[in-house]
């Protein structure tokens, strides 16, 4: 069924799924294996400590479940909350849009606050909920890390200051679905209650694990929420746990053997150099918009994100045929704009396992699409301008020094 | 990982995850996609369509959801059906016992019916239930077709034949998770209006696609069922169907490819072949079984099961002892027996990607360790009965002749 | 032993061994098999069938024997020629040396021809040694197509013209190592005697088959060619052939699947066009390399070669330096310069599995490191050269249009 | 191209290629590397050193040498003899026939001790051919450890004592390919001088690599054998070894991360553990060809080998039949018999990658097929008797325990 083959290889720089280390590829290349017998639970013993540092969290209780980022928000929110609690939810863009539509479909009382596309969290906005909310209704605030849709990053550390400045006990429920592993994300230190990624996100692996980190009080919460659930209850997974065979149902053996691999790699490069190179990736790809002369969808610095970018398309210029040429042309898989930016904008997602180069070679050929579809753009200046950048930054690869 | 090396292949013979094709493995060692290139949608479109193959419907409508059989269950459950409504449910091992563990915990009105452990679902009481339902309270039966801790195989004609007797239109809800592929299913045939299977089984994949096939009954019925649902809601996938896009989140790449290359087999061997296949594997076990004077933990032949047998052993002997020595001495991976049989079966899956001479080596296995735990069997016995079977039932491989 | 491990691919441009496509990564993913089973013969056949296409010719003989380059350099003359022959070789380069020096040792008569490296075979001294030549005492024209050290590349086709015009009856051996199936290359049509290539070059594979195919003429030279010779020795290939098990040893299998894998995929891209694609991969090489201001190591254009281009640094910089950096920074594996041009140049291999926004970010990589090492190149001036070029020439992907 | 797929996994039995660990297959699934980069030295010196540790010598020097047992055979020979020299060989099989076929196109004076076919080298005629070269014009013993055709293991530890008690400077030549690293060999103590393997064989590699590992004293043989050699010469790979580069001409990058993985099995298994499973491996196969009734090849219990047995079957039977149906209808690879004994054996090779259970699967198919061709066998007769030797000796896994 590769019947789209081009030759040489694909350019992946959609936000997800990302480009899976070869390392990784090879781990999960294997047959089934009984996961009763006593291997599998070893194994699983070290994925769940060590995904407690990605997280950084020591006290969190994570969750590895076979589902998607959809899935994940099901559980966060099912196993902590009961139908018609208020809760405060942002939409900044149609990832945070579409989790405020399960959070109404699942019959919560959503107090949703709108931003324009482009702009972060409007935190002046909780801010004033939460002083205005002396009796605690508010039981959650739930907030996507990182708007995968825009490129815009909101800031965690903020809304835990608000929340202890009131002494308000609400939850804090995060999607950290393209941020976690590629930005800075503190779980224990933000005082996050209950954190999400998925797989195929900055962790590199294939599409089929939601992490969920549960935090003391989230675990507590799920003792008395009423939501009802039982796939993503977590009573089952803690059950499993206190056994010690820790699956409540069949997981993928080829996901944990590669999430064994992903894990081993993330903590040979080190989180924090993981977490700088996504800085340098991000930083290089808005010095090359701004040199092409176009704008980033973000609107504001303390918003740019470091995983995902999205350039604003002059309006004579259709984002969507941008994309449409980069596959076709030049075996380059860019994100498109979505809903209310749709068109507007085209996205280049810069995630998980990439280096500079693979990044320079889709810049030049973002600049050839620019060039193509009618854009005045001189070629090599994108690049030009994010080399300039780069060749300061880039350090030695520590395994070769 | 892979800290319990074995020398040689570990033969694995629990009734799930099964061994996985090595072409499957190939098809998915592979990298992250675009799933909103051209690219997925195109294959997803012949995926759909040849999965109905394998559930023998023609009016069904597929859906296949990042999640495990647990997960189909709930989807099977939420999408057709409302808090509070009665359905009829069988007990007759572990698996149907969880399935209705989760259809209370979702609040439905369970009307269980339950069987001793090794005998199928009673019909009968069905019968009288049905009967006595002039008003059709009764809004779904919900039954396992082979239900895989005891072995024991339903027959699901007979329910069709039931409720078109009584002209009761109640839904048939069917877990196919140990059947499908693997054993007789006419999904049209016997007006099933939703069924499930997992990646796992007899589709010979890795965990990670909940196959679920709902009737146009069914679908109607998902318009007006009032539980609520998310991640499982089939309306979303209409809603991708529709627009020839086909996911509302991230499928898996590799499972889908992997899909792919396992309905490619699936055709090439030809799915009657394959049913035969489990036959001879099945009356093969269970010869060997007759010859070490083992009985069958299934009661009757009518419920005999061709992917999963379960070994009652002498009561001085502990089943879970059998399954450890398996492994720690043999590289042999046989399933213990769950719950109410625990101790005192074991049990062998003999199903998916799987041949004579396969089984024979742990028919040859089980012999020895049934001698190390002190159990008198004559070292041979049970291959020579199995071998005088197969020597006259295996036929010639069709693409070798 | 993945102990250089670098954030996200290495980008691979030695030229060779080069990048192996995914797809026959995976086709090669495979156990052992009997190879004297029906299945492997019939693969074979195929396989020798579609190498005929590759080198242009159907009347040759193709031998996949199991080794490298030199061991089919070593094939080719222990199966034509016999001790003491007089043969015409050129040295233009390090390899074209070291078959100089195999041929010595190997106790033939070398009539050396050397060039300045950096210049094609001469071609006039040819002339002469073929007009003073009236009674035939040479026996072979040995020559390198592709000079993989300077990237020079020789015009085979003058070469025939010559033989042609003196109606000399030497055999014309040619070394198609960095030159069949990425250069133009016609052995039918410029009657070639024996072409080599090996499987890690332009074929896309790992390092293991070292291709050998001979002309009627070079077959039946072989009958009479007196060096010494079992494991190269033609005869024993054409026994089995005969025999149609096709193998007087063992394959390796996994090969044989990959190149079948390699040469789906060469025919679904077209011959031509693959051609095509390496002059633009060439030509947009040598404009940044104009636009660096540096010095190609091809003297003339006439000798451009599409599969390597090998960079002058001024004299105040170590090639070596270059590579070393390449590797250690930015996981970009460049060419040394070897022997005479040690130091003086480092190379860019630009053949295989590769396409153009893979090279931009290759030059994109050669560009920081030239400013690494003291070189005042302009960022960005060589992608914009070569983007200039590419963005006109790049054809849609056909099989997406 | 597999398009004689068979349900289940092949049975591989033949004496070479071997089933490889998924591992193994995993570690050689990947792209190509450059490998003058500083991580492929590194590599190749681990494995040097360890290779030795296989070959039991701690003075000897390995080749690894991009080519088959064909090829590694006219390494040892061109690298310490000259056209002309007197060897001693043996044939004792369709191996050792080729050999010395090898031993005779390159020109030496072959002194061939034949045996009959089943028998063991005739170190009698060896003694009396030593004792009356006081002279010594015997330059060197050529011996194959294992003869693959008829199962016959010579003894190398009295060809030694011989070479010794006449004080005989004879180079000792050994084909090791169907025996190293699964039967005990041991290079320094038995004052082996040149040894081979193949990477197909108990390495459990794909076919690529001819081990050949020479003693101080054939390294100074080398210095002065005047045979013709370049592919082969050992010089340059020593000229290499000196320089820390290793490599003469390209590896195969995929083979060399495959042999660490292969050596790191072994390892963890521990060689002595490997030739003890060999030694149950081959005595159950003779147990089993006993209570069928049938004969070995191998006359005498000194020569019984431990990784291939011949199988004499009864005139009216023909063994190439049973190696036809073992494939087209059991998915079972047996060997065929082969020359002399062509259709009066058939062979199951039982080395490599291979437990217990694999053994009896297969052992079970052969019942069967001995059955479809008329021979009265008893169904279970074989298994039975190597089951009631094997359920006696197999121990536990030790990484199980």
């Amino acid at each position: 069924m590769d019947y789209v083959n081009g030759p040489g290889r694909n350019h992946l720089f959609v936000p997800g799924p990302v480009n899976i280390p070869d390392q990784v590829i090879r781990a999960m290349s294997r047959n089934n294996e009984d996961y009763r017998s006593p291997a599998i639970p070893a194994l699983t013993k070290t994925l769940l400590e060590d995904v407690k540092k990605i997280f950084k969290t020591t006290t969190g209780t994570p969750f590895l479940i076979p589902t998607t980022g959809t899935g994940a928000w099901e559980s966060v929110l099912t196993n902590t909350l009961s139908p018609g609690d208020r809760i405060v939810s942002f939409v900044i863009g149609q990832f945070s849009l579409l989790w405020v539509d399960q959070q109404q479909r699942l019959k919560f009382n959503v107090d949703v606050v709108e931003s324009e596309w482009g702009r972060g969290a409007d935190l002046d906005i909780l801010e004033s909920k939460l002083a205005s909310d002396s009796a605690h209704t508010i039981k959650a605030i739930c907030i996507v890390h990182n708007e995968t849709a825009t490129g815009v990053t909101n800031n965690l550390a903020k809304v835990r200051q608000l929340l202890d400045a009131y002494q308000h006990p609400a939850l804090l429920l995060v999607d950290g679905v393209s941020s976690i592993c590629a930005l800075d994300f503190r779980m224990d230190e933000w005082g996050v209650d209950v954190a999400i990624t998925g797989s195929q996100k900055a962790l590199s692996l294939p599409t089929g694990i939601g992490f969920v980190v549960a935090s003391p009080k989230a675990i507590e919460a799920s003792k008395s929420a009423k939501s009802l659930r039982v796939f993503f209850d977590w009573s089952d997974y803690l059950k499993f746990y206190k056994m010690g065979t820790y699956w409540p149902y069949t997981p993928s053996i080829q996901l944990l053997y590669g999430l064994r691999a992903a894990l081993d790699l993330i903590f040979e490069e080190g989180l924090e150099n993981i977490i700088a190179r996504h800085n340098r990736l991000g930083t290089a790809t808005r010095l090359a918009v701004e040199a092409w002369g176009l704008k980033n969808c973000t609107q504001e610095e303390e918003w740019f994100s470091d995983t995902v970018t999205a350039v604003v398309v002059p309006p004579y210029i259709d984002g969507a045929e941008i994309v449409r040429r980069a596959w076709k042309r030049f075996n380059l898989s860019l994100g498109l704009g979505l809903n209310k930016v749709a068109g507007k904008v085209f996205r280049i997602g810069h995630l998980g396992n990439l280096n500079e180069l693979q990044l320079l070679g889709a810049l030049a050929g973002v600049e050839m699409i620019l060039k193509d579809v009618g854009y005045p753009v001189k070629l090599g200046s994108g690049v030009a301008a994010a080399s300039a950048y780069l060749q300061n930054n880039i350090p030695l690869i520590p395994s070769r020094i």
